[in-house]
């Protein structure tokens, strides 16, 4: 059978239209007591004038019961089958804390740790250093270390005891076992390639791990590094060439665009809040055909397990909406790329409410934008990673299929 | 891509939650002259109550269109795409008179039947003579032939002519085709191998029916057996590797305990009617993670095309559901295998209604368990195939997939 992706690249063809997709992750919820979900009980006066224009549904994000990662998350959005495309959990988390990997590259999240006699590892997160302490010495790091074997190095600050590392050279591979003994008070267990395509890898990140060592020397907590989920960007075919469409990504989180980098979208610059997310989409808005619009505290709110507060999150889109819609995008799809329900307090495998609006939509009976109300809307449940051809679509640009 | 079977297998983690997968055999069905079908119109306020706690929707038990046999239909609820799993007709009806078979063996099911001169297959069905003389027969026989070729014989007595062998011993296949005419007055047609793997089952199935007639040489009417549907158990991944639980059965039919052990589930003792089910349920309810309990008679008056008769059969069931509630399971799905309408008196392939209930699912806005109502609950028309991952999801027995 022809593939979807395969069938969207043969029929994608050019416009002059806009679309926007605008996440807001960890969106769908459960009820609480009172028998509404963060969703239905939020106070959305545009996004339900928009569901009642616009067309409704749930989306299936991965599969049925299964609860989907930010990564498998977004790249069904994205028109990705998750299930057929992978991204590895050391280079999202890489990602997050703001490394930028471009294919072909490898890269590893680390912790500083505390070393003692005979390569024992006596903590693995050196105390758990504050935050300042940790980036200056990445800093100091990064002036140090610029190259081994031959392969060039960028280091990464992140939080606390973490940081991150990406290597650029030739014949690296990401086949390679963490150096990490996993447990403390134990000696070292360095890199190993788990084939040939690993090895000069393993040999650098080992070589690199002994050389942080020597700048190190002098510190007494962090004196030492473990060099862990090492991995390269996916095998993935690219946004603009499967959609001839020229896609930019707005997130206040590294995460997010960093997964954003890897399918082909330029990141532009969208500050830390909800507002100048939506001050960015307005500037930014001739340059680009597509955008995603990623708002990151509904998700960190309901991994709080605060109910009331990833409503206000909500509440403050809607309040925005209106502004985004005054730049009228042809097509404007809003929805979630997981739910993370309140009362769970993380991601959970519930569908998300999708709201898709443009000259194009059949509008349905929905008038509220809510999970009972999308589930009776016309899109159905429907896959995730359908949305993306659904948006196309409607934004004139996808040619017929077949004569 | 990842297959679904794969992807539970990876992301089962252990919990000690309890799920109940209650089948009521053919339970959908069609209106009747006063506009309601059997479900619908029987008084079901238990049902009905839970309907309105949970969320609801149809299954597609194999595809659109398709009317689901048992094998197929159980496979289904149990995660197995019908389409790419079978169990053969023999082996399915050798379990339902009772036979038990294991990985490597293979069954046949037999008709005793009448012999004349040159082998001339009088009457396959030996006057379709009592079933108290066809068990004294299949036990005479079971006294008299253990073995043909050093392959190990037993018998299972059926009802009125029928019976059951069963193969144990090294290179049988099942590729072989029936040892029957198919139509009377002709002669016998002997067992013959579809290719090299039943070469030897073939010579052992005509040498076992030689000593048959041997043995029954004095019997007017049953002098003589065909054996048919040749089969071993299916190689099909076992549901405690799959999914990490502990599975029991309980059903008062013999069929439905032998489908459930050749996926895996123990089988324990349930009785013959729907309270002793009931009762076993709650005896066995610490051993177990997960219960799949079969209410056949349903479908048995439903196949009767008795309307009424098949509405009582859930009205009883409804009765019993407040004894199942108060074991307080962390998950109760409600569905059946298939539709059995009475007024087809037969399979159907109208989807099944389904009801799941736990802590963690969204209510929708159905407030009865019937079939029109299902029709626009939440969960849709769901692939049968997806119901057991999505009960795993609601247990807390699957991790996140990615990160």
């Amino acid at each position: 059978m022809k593939g979807r992706l395969e069938m969207l690249r043969e029929l994608a063809v050019r416009s002059d239209t806009k679309m926007v997709l605008l996440v807001m992750d960890g969106l769908g919820g459960l009820p609480s007591v009172e028998g509404l979900t963060e969703l239905e009980s939020a106070f959305t006066p545009n996004l339900d004038m928009a569901a009642l224009r616009g067309e409704t549904g749930l989306l299936e994000i991965v599969d049925t019961g299964i609860t989907p990662g930010s990564g498998p998350g977004h790249l069904s959005l994205f028109g990705y089958d998750p299930r057929d495309h992978f991204i590895g959990r050391g280079i999202l988390e890489a990602m997050g804390t703001g490394a930028e990997v471009l294919p072909g590259e490898i890269c590893a999240r680390g912790n500083y740790s505390t070393w003692g006699e005979g390569d024992l590892i006596l903590d693995r997160r050196a105390g758990r250093i504050d935050t300042e302490s940790s980036s200056s010495i990445t800093s100091l790091l990064g002036r140090s270390i610029r190259e081994i074997d031959g392969v060039s190095v960028r280091f990464y600050p992140g939080l606390e005891h973490r940081f991150s590392v990406v290597l650029s050279g030739e014949e690296l591979g990401e086949k390679v076992t963490d150096a990490d003994p996993q447990i403390e008070g134990k000696p070292m267990v360095w890199a190993e390639p788990l084939d040939d395509s690993g090895r000069k890898t393993a040999t650098v990140i080992n070589s690199l791990i002994r050389k942080v060592r020597e700048v190190l020397s002098g510190n007494e907590k962090a004196n030492g590094c473990l060099l862990r989920g090492i991995s390269g960007t996916p095998d993935i075919p690219l946004i603009p060439d499967l959609y001839g469409i020229r896609a930019a990504a707005l997130a206040t989180y590294p995460m997010y665009r960093g997964l954003a980098r890897i399918v082909g979208m330029d990141v532009v610059d969208a500050g830390k809040t909800v507002e100048s997310l939506f001050q960015s989409l307005r500037k930014n808005w001739d340059s680009f055909d597509f955008f995603f619009v990623h708002v990151k505290y509904t998700d960190s709110r309901g991994e709080d397990g605060d109910f009331e507060a990833k409503k206000e999150v909500i509440e403050k889109v809607d309040t925005l909406l209106p502004d985004l819609l005054s730049l009228d995008p042809d097509v404007l799809a809003v929805t979630g790329d997981h739910s993370t329900p309140a009362m769970m307090g993380g991601h959970s495998w519930h569908p998300s409410p999708l709201l898709v609006c443009s000259r194009f939509v059949r509008p349905d009976t929905t008038s509220q934008f809510g999970e009972r109300s999308c589930s009776l809307g016309s899109l159905g449940l429907m896959p995730g990673s359908k949305l993306m051809g659904l948006m196309l679509a409607h934004a004139g640009r996808l040619a017929k299929y077949g004569a």
